[in-house]
């Protein structure tokens, strides 16, 4: 064979690997018996330092080195994702990669424990060790560049703190006066809900995957505590959670998942089981997730269709017409949770974890600062005090786990969203009609042809702007919330 | 650290990626969806790759090379098995085992389409090449050794044919004759029964599984189309199934399993995720299963506490007492399916596919003519005509996926069982008063203590013989079979 050949191959089965790792974490949170944790810790260890070796064999340089640049831009996208995932692997060295892998873990229980007692200075000390763990990641892959860009990379590659900075800081301030003027106008009446069988909630969160494209020859549905996507190709499978009191929690976490996991499905098989047989990124996966959700499973119009298969489903329990429904669901109240924030709330809450994580990355920030810096932007952006530091800095997983870098590309996927529904809308001009009807079938194929078929054969940046025909902005973003909200508000 | 300490924390990687082979294993028969069987096989042989290159690492042999002798008898132990896996890997050329993978994976829909369609002739050239590799890789393990015995050792360490040859020996004209003498007795009556519920079949099983000792927070139960055990130490699972007419098959293949899933469960902890971390060899496993299923689950005295059981659940379903019950379980019938066979009819299926097996090993019988040669033995021992393939040799799975030298676990696991059974009763004269309370606590006690907390610390020959103060043979065996269906057909 050929040393491309070799090195594809080689790649074939760390991907295959990698597969079988999610596998194991989709095991972990709806199947596994309780009392199999610590030596399932001990296996995904082995099998993550069975990844860690492959990704940093020294052969990938050896044939990296031998190999020509091909003219086949497939061949050219396997080799500059082959070559990010082994300079990424060959920078970070063994211990530090154990380290952090040890102490992420202990974390975790550590974090939830704090969280559970509202008791932030008890986890500053281990959180304080994660965050000079991860300064002397980013050092090491940054070399002379910026530290928070090299972290980014691993969840979207090709980003750039000041690039980011830029559009980010387009939104905040429509976003914050938006919310302001929103929250002084009169509130509408919005009906009183009644109880929701269970099982039928799961029975039309499964109905609505399938709208939405989801192939269960191919995937499946579980409960678990949290909503998850997770695996490639032709194992693709989403897990939610139900309410008795509130059915868009299943419903709306559903059709989230069912966009990642839609993604997923639609890439080319042939790129399966390669390093481009996935989503291009965190943001452009957020994108599709959040396309399905918001754009087109909050609409006005995908809502009236919903309302009547509600009706069907449920009767007494959801009182009031479609309008009322649709209003319902896009209620915006300012509340401290970012998983359970309106579309509008939402990218506020990812902008000021965007800012305290590059202080604290750059060392502008100490970590026994971080609980005052959360309440004291939080007022200033949301006009509410943070209560607690459960519903403040302890709320979120992340950092906990060592993800710096991550936040931000929720609000990147917000931005493509609102990008690609702006060239989406133009394409389909009968879409609303369409959606009336319960059928997304021709924004999901618009969402095929022009994202998610390509993998990460693309890099996410130039995906997103050979999609929509313009580089990627606010503007369409800000466009669309407003335009929303001023008519669901009346401003 | 010591070459030991390096060569047992290798092993450990190398069992805890073996745990997860078997998870996959595991999601495959229960929750795989249909349209991933392509992709998982990939993922599995990605892993097998690894797994191998493991097994067959030359650092093993540097690391056994520099260890002397230990005193401490796990560390023996660890390091006689550890050896054993390693010289075994070695000596297969990794061209064969890649050829053995690939064969027996395309004969395993073949096999079933064979099956289906009663089509021995169909299938003969592709067990051909099996039996040919199977050769190929006996004469590699074997050097100068017996072949068929090379094979053995993957399933019964220590063993030999010339040994099972003898005990088998001393089986087989005792089975013939009582089988013969019972078919000749008057038949008693039985009950007819009706249908019986299928939830109310799994909620039974699943208690009986706990009153047996299985532990629900380190296992589960699923339904699968066969029933199976899986994994080992913390994370070990089963699976069963129901028929609405026939309530027996759900309940007593959820106790088999549960007797291999309970060995498990009660390995030392201390051996966990290693080489010892697990059943000392299939023999042994299905005797814990058998004991479980058979001399416990379906004597006299726990009869009379399960149908109390039955009646509660499914009150008219079972008409009779517990006589009637206890005869109607036990009921001796020839057929032709090894799985649906009898306590006395199952040695004489192993026995015939034993003699068969060693005959192909042996090059001593054609493929081509194993149809005809198993349909003849079958007249002789059963005294029935095998009416087509589907019954005959194309019925059992084994050498379609190059399982030659496992058939004789199956009855070395029931002669292991009359020796520990025999041992037990001795030691434990109140047994069928606690049975028949419901409680095999005493039991499993003595069973935990004498067998499966030792892992695969002792060989298997050397366990049983320490946990009954006797050296293996067919004579308990065949004292608690004669006596048992001697009393039930009034012989």
């Amino acid at each position: 064979m050929s040393a491309l050949g070799d090195l594809l191959a080689f790649q074939r089965d760390t991907s295959a690997l990698g597969q079988i790792a999610g596998r194991l974490g989709w095991d972990q949170e709806t199947m596994m018996p309780e009392g199999a944790s610590a030596q399932r810790a001990e296996e995904m260890a082995a099998l993550e330092s069975v990844l860690h070796a492959r990704r940093s064999d020294p052969r990938i340089g050896e044939w990296l080195a031998q190999i020509e640049t091909p003219t086949d831009p497939i061949a050219a996208a396997h080799l500059r994702e082959i070559t990010r995932s082994y300079e990424r692997a060959v920078k970070i060295p063994a211990r530090l990669a154990a380290e952090l892998a040890r102490v992420t873990s202990i974390a975790q229980g550590e974090w939830a424990a704090a969280r559970a007692a509202d008791d932030f200075a008890a986890f500053v000390p281990r959180l304080s060790e994660i965050v000079a763990l991860k300064r002397e990641e980013a050092a090491a892959l940054a070399e002379e560049g910026s530290a928070y860009d090299a972290l980014l990379q691993d969840y979207e590659p090709g980003a750039s703190a000041a690039e980011l900075e830029a559009m980010f800081g387009a939104l905040r301030p429509r976003l914050v006066a938006l919310r302001a003027a929103i929250l002084d106008a009169p509130q509408p009446a919005l009906p009183e809900l009644g109880q929701f069988d269970e099982a039928a909630q799961l029975a039309l969160a499964q109905e609505l995957a399938q709208v939405f494209g989801y192939d269960l020859n191919r995937g499946r549905i579980d409960t678990a505590v949290h909503p998850f996507s997770s695996g490639s190709g032709a194992d693709v499978r989403i897990t939610t959670r139900t309410d008795p009191a509130d059915p868009f929690n299943c419903l709306y976490s559903t059709l989230h998942e069912v966009g990642h996991a839609v993604y997923e499905q639609n890439v080319d098989p042939d790129l399966g089981l390669s390093i481009l047989g996935q989503g291009a990124s965190m943001g452009v996966h957020e994108s599709q997730s959040r396309l399905f959700e918001n754009q087109l499973g909050r609409s006005r119009a995908f809502c009236s269709w919903l309302h009547g298969r509600m009706q069907a489903r449920f009767g007494a329990a959801l009182p009031g017409g479609a309008e009322d429904f649709y209003r319902l669901i896009n209620q915006v109240h300012p509340g401290c949770i970012r998983t359970e924030a309106d579309e509008l709330h939402y990218n506020l809450h990812v902008l000021m974890r965007f800012d305290l994580e590059r202080a604290l990355i750059a060392g502008d920030l100490a970590v026994a600062d971080l609980d005052g810096a959360w309440n004291e932007r939080f007022a200033s952006d949301f006009g509410v005090q943070v209560p607690r530091s459960s519903l403040g800095c302890l709320q979120d997983v992340h950092w906990s786990v060592g993800l710096f870098g991550y936040f931000p590309t929720y609000t990147i996927g917000n931005l493509y969203a609102g990008c690609l529904f702006a060239a989406l809308q133009q394409d389909l001009p009968d879409l609303d009609g369409e959606l009336a009807q319960g059928n997304p079938g021709p924004a999901l194929a618009w969402l095929r042809e022009k994202v998610q078929c390509h993998g990460a054969a693309q890099e996410p940046r130039a995906l997103i702007e050979a999609a929509t025909g313009m580089p990627p902005s606010a503007e369409p973003l800000l466009a669309y919330l407003e335009a929303k909200f001023s008519d669901l508000y009346g401003l």
